[in-house]
């Protein structure tokens, strides 16, 4: 077995080699620069690592379809930021605001076909399944990136509601990672099927830590400015708590912070920081992070994993859920 | 084998039966409506129509991927249809105006999606077979779309710029759908392959009729105005043609032509259509479809087709190519 800094080496430099340079320039051109401007690769990472924890075997039946993976992903942002009129990603100007909506939707389209592309490069045996897998994950996150929208000019959204649409937009992209690379490598159905449950839960811990970063993360670490979340108004898991957890003079004053214009940023970010910490949502995220992380864990219990399987796991899944970037 | 007429009522009852209702609404409801608004649905026909040719035997094994290209290509226009700003298709409104842009690329990014899910109906051993043929299309397309789209700012186009561009974004797809059909009912290679040439010079000539018609069309059959194309000055073969033959005096009237306002709509429409006629590019269109449907016979010469195959071909395309609608 690679040791995860092995196994991250082998897709940066997969991504780094990813060439899509093709006529016309207009359609690839944005696509390359969006798969250029970094990202954690954490999807096809995780792909690799439990491909790994069967097999040292590593080509292009893995590494084509870990980075369908993450081409995936980056459809998914790069319609997302349309969406959501998003002018910059990671520092760098969104493809929509770099070039215009017209690009970024057709760019993101045949990013969505070449990773399907990149997908059959997986083993023939393996493919109706891979497939399948990949196509519901991908309803999935549409479904999800729906009800997060919806979310928006909904006043009340539950935990259920919430857990729900991180569950289709987040977690089910990981757990199909997690799964793909076990299918790929030939594991057993129940362990794949358990890696799958098990890439469910990160993901949701992955979400939640976030949403947390996002208002309590270390500016100099975090890489984007804190409180983007609090000033557009997004339901997040702290605010979704907050909700829950508020009524009569707290609710009064959770609806006075949400009320606050774009004028009183500065003291908008600090006000909703407070009540996080005043009603126990801060500490009760962390919690909730290492509940969703405890619980992927016993997802893998039982399954006739070696220990070193399950050590290459729990050190995958702190480092993601551990993250202070 | 069956009759055209009873392979189309097996499509149409087929799409009748498409059921994507399912949860968030607001995602699946704009898919299904369009969906069902109708076409000559000509891409599953003619899947249906080369698999029919070798198998009589028709199941989900053939319809769900004969789906997939029909699901795919309301993909496409969904798409264009917000790229193009376009308010009406088939009469009714299109999804970005009935709903909005963002609903219209997030249900389009779901019937991408859906389409590789329909096609993975396919026998799983030509799966990785059909799965190539069907990315390579969709990347096709979308390239045609870009250059469709940079077209329109491109004072000239040439005639090879032009053909390659409907090669791409419509010769493509019914190349795509004609070999698929073949594939799966496990037909020699070289058919496949003749097939799908077959389909390309098909799509050619299908196009330019589409922008003949647009021109010349019978109104009351065609279903849409006449000389929608010569007001919003696309670039058709008509279009293309005339500026490849007019120069100086010619040329001066052409460019007045292209200039007349929206308010002049009825005599830009009467005025291109007279200049059209004058200088033979209206009966030179008719020469040319008929002359890229002959190229379409002449791919499957000395392939080991039976007559009553090439019967059958040639009956399918020449309802596609001398259609009136």
């Amino acid at each position: 077995m690679y040791s995860l800094k092995e196994q991250e080496a082998l897709i940066m430099r997969a991504i780094c080699n990813l060439r899509f340079v093709k006529e016309p320039a207009g359609l690839y051109e944005p696509l390359e620069y969006m798969m250029s401007i970094g990202g954690k690769r954490l999807r096809p990472r995780l792909c690799l690592a439990t491909y790994n924890l069967y097999s040292d075997d590593i080509g292009d039946n893995i590494i084509s379809p870990a980075l369908a993976l993450e081409i995936f992903h980056n459809f998914t942002l790069l319609h997302d930021d349309i969406m959501d009129r998003a002018e910059t990603r990671r520092g760098q100007l969104t493809v929509c605001k770099k070039w215009n909506d017209n690009v970024a939707i057709l760019s993101g389209d045949v990013m969505c076909i070449l990773a399907y592309k990149y997908l059959t490069a997986c083993p023939a045996g393996v493919q109706p399944q891979v497939l399948e897998l990949f196509s519901r994950m991908g309803a999935e996150v549409c479904e999800g990136q729906q009800y997060d929208m919806e979310f928006e000019s909904q006043p009340i959204v539950t935990s259920d509601e919430y857990i729900n649409m991180i569950g289709l937009k987040t977690a089910a992209l990981l757990a199909c990672s997690a799964k793909m690379g076990a299918i790929i490598a030939g594991a057993p159905q129940t362990q794949a099927d358990a890696l799958y449950d098990f890439g469910w839960q990160i993901g949701l811990a992955f979400q939640i830590s976030d949403d947390y970063l996002d208002t309590f993360g270390d500016p100099h670490v975090f890489g984007k400015k804190i409180g983007g979340d609090i000033l557009c108004g997004k339901k997040t898991w702290l605010l979704v708590e907050t909700i829950k957890r508020t009524a009569g003079a707290s609710r009064q004053r959770l609806n006075e912070i949400l009320a606050m214009g774009e004028d009183r940023a500065e003291e908008k970010i600090a006000a909703m920081q407070q009540l996080y910490i005043d009603l126990d949502v801060k500490q009760d995220a962390i919690k909730a992070i290492e509940a969703y992380h405890e619980k992927a864990m016993e997802c893998l219990a039982g399954k006739g994993f070696t220990p070193a399987q399950l050590e290459s796991l729990k050190e995958f899944s702190t480092s993601l859920v551990h993250r202070e970037d």
